[in-house]
């Protein structure tokens, strides 16, 4: 298990290979940042890891270690084999782009998960899909109460947590470190950090 | 309001052009039937009414009368302007598909809400998007719990409770009479039935 580890600069994304039975682990240095995840299926990128098919899949609105998480075509893709935190992730909401920063009142450019995964995947020489699927938003706290309103919390991780996906066939993941600094999304600070991840092969 | 009254035959689907400012009531004749809903921006297929960017708009899992449901680039499509049932509607689960019901054990063809899609865009002529969006689920009865469990249960809509939702935009949406009739989706007894629609212009 002496497998290098990766850094994602604040603010950046990042596209990864993982082969069928390889582990990526995805640690939360602050605690406080939350990491966009997708997972794509080359060669055809329109088969991808979707939230609302994992969430049919589970029944449940967050997946647990143990779990497989699924494709637009209902395929295993990735299972939570490993999480330290406190088990809060969200696979409600959609991946920030510049029309959300505009919305939050930016005038100017701000950076975001949209364009973080259009240049991660181009970075590897793949052509992005036309379509951004939902991203898992590991380490976001987004709490819904009885009645079903949504906040934007703080995560409850601890400096040094960590997920661990294992992937049940080839794919692409995308992380990105998510630039919001406007919402307490990446913690009381408003302050996005770096993301590390390591990736492991059997 | 004399507009004619059309049928969506059950356990298949009709695609409706929607001009802006138009409304459109979708009536639930038995009050037990589910109606899978999409809406398309031609001629631009890839832009469509996105669950998880109109979850991010509203803060809420559940759109309620007055709220404006958002396209994937975040702009307002369609306004909740009316639901005379008891407002249980999802936004959680995907549209049924082959891959679902050989899951839940089926063996022969079932149909199913995915296909349905294809077909009402094909009979007018539009080719449809490569990956299907996550539909509105108009009367589905997914309660979450607090620890986020979901549950497949009837609906608690009347015999004739119908929603109105009004165009902002020029759109086309999409509505499948879903054919499930394995878990309790469609009601108690297992029986999908038609649902009818009426389009009303300013």
């Amino acid at each position: 298990m002496s497998a290098p580890t990766h850094t994602v600069p604040a603010r950046s994304g990042r596209a990864v290979p993982l082969p069928a039975g390889a582990t990526l682990e995805i640690i939360n240095p602050t605690g406080d940042q939350v990491v966009d995840t997708w997972a794509l299926c080359p060669p055809d990128l329109d088969e991808h890891l979707s939230m609302e098919h994992t969430r049919t899949a589970l029944g449940r609105l967050v997946p647990r270690v143990g779990d497989t998480l699924v494709s637009d075509r209902r395929r295993p893709l990735l299972t939570l084999a490993a999480d330290t935190s406190p088990g809060v992730h969200d696979t409600l909401i959609a991946a920030c782009d510049v029309a959300r920063y505009r919305l939050l009142g930016c005038v100017d450019h701000h950076d975001n998960c949209h364009d973080n995964f259009h240049h991660a995947l181009r970075e590897i020489d793949l052509a992005p899909p036309p379509v951004l699927p939902a991203p898992l938003n590991l380490f976001m706290n987004v709490p819904w109460s009885a009645d079903g309103e949504l906040t934007f919390a703080a995560p409850p991780a601890r400096p040094g947590d960590h997920v661990q996906l294992r992937a049940e066939v080839d794919l692409v993941v995308v992380l990105s470190a998510c630039p919001q600094d406007i919402l307490p999304v990446n913690g009381r600070h408003l302050t996005p950090t770096e993301i590390h991840y390591r990736v492991t092969t059997p």
